[in-house]
């Protein structure tokens, strides 16, 4: 038993009971680390089922002056849920009781552990939808959605998690309950705490329940993918389709890289001679869709496509997004250490944004590879190396380091939809400036006075840079 | 002179010139009401015209704790721009010099004195849409429908203010200038500080400029009226027709008082003996909209509609708009001073809404006026009065205090698009409870130490209550 262990076991089993309070070191390595870089170990972990004891526990950290860092399933790609600091984890993952879903208000109502895609079906077997979809939603807790505020491939026409909730349950830093916003899209009652919460990271509240809001489920839905030869044009089809007026639910791209990456991994039979291609999804009513796509696809030709296909049935629209959804899986085989980067830039930024990102590629000689919400803006270079090899990754950290400042200067933003965390906080004065980051911590520092809600995330330690090497 | 003026006059005339620092009797006059109730005068008036002025004027006010008050047009209906304390007010609508449309990444960049009918015009001149158009839209200017994150009648189907808003230039309370958000829709590097600034009332920073999504513009629109015997059975058909899987862009409400009133002030061939009249327009592509249209009709009929009628042209469009624009100057004719709520409740709460607002007119023997968004259950109940007959007044006091105890019962909230402003402040703890409402004190107090920006807006002074009468 450790020294913290002496002191704190047991009153933490006072309020969790003996299971769910986790101590032994192979339940300390299990929430060690998430789907980002690098791992810490807690203390302790512990259990909550219900608000009340979310309460208590915080009370009794800002009584002991200890860290608590809250977390779901922990598939986030910017270290929200890591302990940098030790002390406790807040498993929200069992708290997963409430999952409603009201047609007449068209909203839902849930507890932070329910699976993002229990949502999604709940939805729509009342012929509803959720919009919100980031790639993990089959294994991510809402909880962590909404800490993040999540995005996804249909932000272009549906948003973010954000424009999803209307209210909260939340339990303060200091252990106070307080209910935000309501059952209601219009409210102006006082400051928006719920969009302040959601994207937090976990930093000014743990959320204890939320009320999304639903809208109706899209009666059809087309898809099209198109072949290019040559990226940059890829993204000017991209900008043109956007600019007919035509707002797609996904416009997504992979990059020659991700392609060649998919087929050594699980042939497709995608073109591996292509240097991009890009996959539109619309939705809505038949007779609107219908036309629809057939204008996409003139404006996929018209800027040079080599090849389009719509699908005509259920399956072959699975085959068409097959290559896209085994991107991430097919580069990580590619070499051990996968870096995720998560720039967004402005949608006319879009072709310079590759062009300037084949660029880096070629400075550093890294494997580079380039997929995501390209509809959007919010791009995802993925850098895979090994991280035993310590002069590649120095050549990592400068080239994301020049990545960030590649999306700062098309006036776009460090990160679309993963968050700030502990790797990209180095750079968040770059994008706000210093009283723009001192605006935030005012308000972290007025919420959390003695810093025991997962601390160290976000906001950076004086002197604080990236680093991706042992040293 | 006054003594404010002996002490301030020269060290603003220093920042603004003298042209643009109003003192006179009859200037401060015009700049101490909004549309809404009470009347404050200033001690005087700065018309900025950049961003630097305005970052001289708040640091000039801290040094001397002077109140600095912005104002836009001054349409608001909850006392945003009052003065209450004095000082400074800073009239932001000369600041009107930008007001571009990006075609491409789809946004808009304006200054906050530009009216928002502009903003509509030239995105259409675009061939796209800024849809948040609250009803005062021809004379708001933006800055005032950000302060108060307006709403209107497109809250159902495309959200309010809020949701077009991802970025801004603001002015901290300090005089500190910092860029928040920016051209992306994606973005969540730290915290949400556009979203905290929108709706914030002017109480936590002055916006200087903005940046708006817009959406492609919808090919087509479809309008519909019915006609209902019951109003409650009007709020069953719209629950049906939210139900049937359709979005409107538009569902608004008329009850009989409203529908008398308009046929007294100015007739429009509208049955004065029903209950209720609706109004449903959709927008979209015009195969999908022309089947919704119909099975709008088959919802409106089946639970009870008298007539229904469909616009063919744009002519008989404006035709059935038109008695709906004329509620609010016809009930003002009434009596000499109108009460304007603004509850929202759950969907499926309208009819019920409606039930218990005709209890309390009935209770209180006001003439009370239900009409409004009922598609979001945004609903504005409002009563006329004549403020010389202090019993009447003392009615409407409980009145409106019982309007608002049944928007918290029924789920609601106390405010769906005209904010808090100073008549509401009573009530804030109704719905947000003691700590809800100290949490938002915290950030006020970290952002605006020595509470210079719109002070006595949103919170309560202790002991301070809703009073209407001369008392």
């Amino acid at each position: 038993m450790t020294a913290f262990l002496d002191t704190h076991l047991q009153p933490l089993r006072d309020i969790f009971g003996e299971a769910r309070v986790l101590w032994q070191a192979h339940d300390l390595v299990s929430y060690s680390f998430d789907a980002s870089f690098g791992s810490y170990l807690p203390d302790v972990v512990v259990q909550p089922l219900t608000t009340d004891e979310v309460s208590r526990l915080m009370k009794y950290a800002n009584r002991h002056l200890v860290p608590v860092t809250p977390r779901g399933h922990s598939t986030c790609l910017s270290g929200g849920p890591l302990p940098v600091r030790g002390g406790i984890v807040a498993d929200m993952s069992r708290m997963n009781r409430t999952l409603t879903v009201d047609r007449e208000d068209l909203v839902a109502v849930v507890s932070p552990g329910v699976l993002t895609a229990a949502i999604h079906e709940a939805a729509e077997r009342e012929g509803l939808m959720y919009p919100p979809d980031p790639s993990s939603s089959q294994v991510s807790t809402i909880g962590g959605n909404l800490a993040e505020n999540s995005g996804g491939p249909r932000g272009l026409k549906y948003g973010v998690t954000k424009d999803y909730v209307i209210g909260l349950e939340i339990v303060t830093p200091e252990g106070e309950i307080v209910r935000t916003g309501g059952r209601t899209v219009k409210n102006v009652t006082g400051y928006d705490l719920t969009k302040l919460i959601v994207g937090s990271e976990g930093t000014l509240a743990i959320i204890t329940e939320a009320t999304l809001r639903l809208i109706p489920k899209p009666q059809a839905t087309e898809t099209l993918m198109a072949v290019f030869d040559d990226l940059v044009a890829s993204g000017r089809a991209i900008s043109a389709i956007l600019a007919s007026g035509i707002l797609p639910a996904k416009i997504e791209i992979m990059d020659q890289a991700s392609i060649v990456a998919v087929e050594n991994f699980e042939p497709c039979g995608l073109p591996r001679d292509a240097e991009a291609i890009v996959l539109v999804e619309l939705d809505g009513h038949p007779a609107a869709i219908r036309d629809e796509i057939d204008r996409v696809r003139q404006s996929c030709e018209q800027y040079g496509a080599r090849e389009v296909r719509v699908a005509r049935t259920a399956a072959e629209r699975n085959e068409l997004w097959r290559g896209r959804k085994l991107v991430s899986p097919a580069i990580a085989r590619i070499k051990p250490t996968k870096i995720s980067e998560d720039i967004t830039v402005p949608k006319s930024k879009i072709p310079l944004a590759f062009q300037r990102l084949k660029e880096i590629r070629e400075r550093y000689g890294l494997h580079l590879v380039i997929f995501g919400h390209a509809g959007d803006g919010n791009l995802h270079p993925n850098i895979v190396a090994d991280k035993r090899d310590q002069g590649e990754m120095r050549r990592v950290e400068s080239a994301v380091a020049d990545i960030f400042a590649l999306a700062i200067e098309l006036g776009g933003t460090l990160s679309g939809e993963h968050g700030i965390g502990t790797m990209k906080a180095p750079f968040l004065e770059l994008e706000l400036g210093a009283v723009g980051v001192e605006m935030m911590r005012r308000i972290k520092r007025s919420w959390d006075p003695n810093d025991i809600l997962n601390p160290g995330k976000i906001f950076a330690e004086p002197g604080q840079r990236l680093v991706l090497t042992d040293e």
